[in-house]
């Protein structure tokens, strides 16, 4: 392999893939990436075994071939460089050779041969949304994806093309979220759960404006945009009735602003010392009173103007909750049902229909 | 007490002190700031037992008192509140009551009477000079303060202000930075080790354009601004006897642009996978050629046009304590002096004549 490419290209590519590559794996090279050249490209591929990326980024190809370096030094080299050419060359025992204005260096590589696949074949049938969608969806879900690894089948996000509509569920057993878009067109059936790792650099990748399209397989989810394709291993393992998680008629439903509903919580929770962080919110018809206390250090108490219909009810959550929730919302104002003290609260927005996130109350 | 003050002021102030204190401390009360009112301010002081500060913020004063309460509960408070009047008021049992818009806190806290003392009586003589000229005496020294605390004596900052000068110097054993600059006036003499906290604090609470008082006793250190005031303990300890280490005369003189220099450091420092990331310089009158390699990763090598006059010569640095003492200077250009490859060499300033950083060499 021997190809020239412009640096700044190189680092944005190499930016795209290489956090795939875990610090710690159990075969060396897969602290590589795998370097290709074709006519007119240079591929950089990078996978975990779960998760697999790859970027064709433009080059000059006096030869054709691959190699495999270690992504954490080829990174750091090339954040490094002046924004210049940079000639890449295979040498002999997959050595390879880099240059840039003054700068020289031999990077030593390990085989291509040995790197493992990564991109399944084409799948059947993609669906194609922007990428502001996309980012959208997942940003209203990602926050409730479960960190406990023995719930294997909460540690992603489930996707549900169907219908008109694309749909992403994610819950951790204490809440859950919900978003949904319709795409105006029917898309056939597709469903997986997408794991955190492939969501965190979805959202990562993203790009503006870009159109974006997904899959999903058998056991794959797949993405492809200009230039780039991510596939990533679906979850095996069933994932919760979210339809009957979802509270459908709650009689209580309070309406505030969310800057100010967000500020309070914010400054109420201050004095919620315990882990997780709980608010207790009192309601009448004119006002939400928020209070938080500590043993050891105090109490806050803070009193907002809002509109409710419902029984007075006092409840409890977990304020770090409510503030992902509300936080996933762009709308000003943002809407809590509720039913009684022991039942989960529902956040939505006033305007957008396609989203909510039940939370479970917790006693206080 | 009972005061009103102004919010932003308030989280100025605190910010300014709340540093001090440690996150796990060996009296309870050193969690707390003291809060005391007199005419018009209200003064905020934390302490370590070995720094101390105190702020006075301007404030409406209804009853004059004192209270402690814990400063990193009183921190995260008025960071969260709005910009508005903030009420206090110390109710019965060191209880703070702290109003702001619709938020309302209890705070517990602990009596005034067993806060530690903090700022000493008032030295028999300050030296003034601006907060500009001390920042940047700090911030080229403060980099080779040893970390290691069993050499008690090299964890601080040796401040000398004799004759005309303050000059300061620091030391880990590797390296020894010392920065000098001439006030234009006599100015006594005073010495004494500031330990790296306080060192840091200073150079966190230095405003833009203020002047700074500062003086050394038998046993503190004392900064003082308008509405601030910083006291330190002094390290005891002999400090070793820079003016030896500094080599007088050597033979060998390099030339070269700082930010080239700079640039081709880290660069091939990449390449220096070992702790002390050392790099070879090797050098002949029109040029420096940089290498580094790593048995696993491969190598890295660059050159640089400069002037050099003295003879040829190999020598290892650690390249992080070059970048450390170049980066230090702000001129275009900079010195490296060299004798051979087993002397230290001293970087400096080509026009700076009151800093330099002598670093020792590296086998390579």
């Amino acid at each position: 392999m021997e190809v020239v490419i412009d640096r700044d290209a190189f680092l944005r590519g190499l930016q795209m893939v290489q956090n795939i590559v875990e610090p710690r794996q159990t075969l060396p090279i897969l602290a590589n990436v795998l370097l290709e050249s074709d006519a007119e490209t240079m591929r950089v591929t990078a996978t975990d075994l779960e998760v697999g990326a790859r970027v064709a980024i433009p080059a000059t190809v006096a030869a054709k071939g691959a190699v495999t370096v270690s992504a954490r030094k080829l990174g750091e080299i090339v954040k490094e460089l002046p924004a210049a050419a940079v000639a890449l060359k295979v040498t002999d025992n997959a050595s390879v050779s880099l240059r840039c204005a003054g700068a020289t260096y031999k990077l030593v590589g390990l085989s291509p041969d040995d790197f493992p696949p990564v991109v399944p074949a084409s799948p059947a049938s993609w669906v194609g949304l922007d990428a502001k969608t996309l980012r959208e969806l997942l940003a209203q879900t990602s926050f409730a994806i479960s960190h406990d690894e023995t719930r294997y089948a909460l540690n992603g996000i489930l996707f549900v093309l169907q219908g008109k509509d694309v749909q992403m569920v994610a819950t951790d057993g204490h809440r859950l979220a919900m978003s949904k878009r319709s795409l105006g067109r029917g898309i056939g059936g597709m469903t997986g759960i997408v794991p955190r790792k492939a969501v965190i650099e979805i959202m990562r990748v993203l790009g503006a404006g870009e159109d974006v399209q997904i899959a999903i397989t058998d056991n794959q989810f797949v993405l492809q945009m200009p230039n780039f394709v991510m596939a990533a291993r679906l979850i095996e393992g069933q994932f919760p009735n979210y339809e009957a998680v979802i509270p459908k008629a709650h009689p209580g439903r309070l309406i505030v602003s969310r800057a100010a509903f967000v500020a309070a919580l914010r400054r109420v929770a201050v004095m919620a010392e315990e882990r997780n962080k709980p608010v207790k919110l009192a309601l009448t018809p004119a006002s939400l009173r928020l209070t938080a206390s500590s043993q050891d250090l105090g109490e806050a108490e803070e009193a907002l103007e809002v509109q409710y219909s419902g029984d007075e009810l006092v409840i409890g959550f977990n304020s770090r909750y409510l503030l992902d929730a509300i936080s996933a919302i762009e709308q000003d104002q943002i809407v809590l049902e509720l039913k009684d003290a022991l039942s989960p609260g529902v956040v939505k927005s006033v305007e957008d229909e396609g989203y909510c996130c039940v939370i479970m109350p917790m006693r206080v």
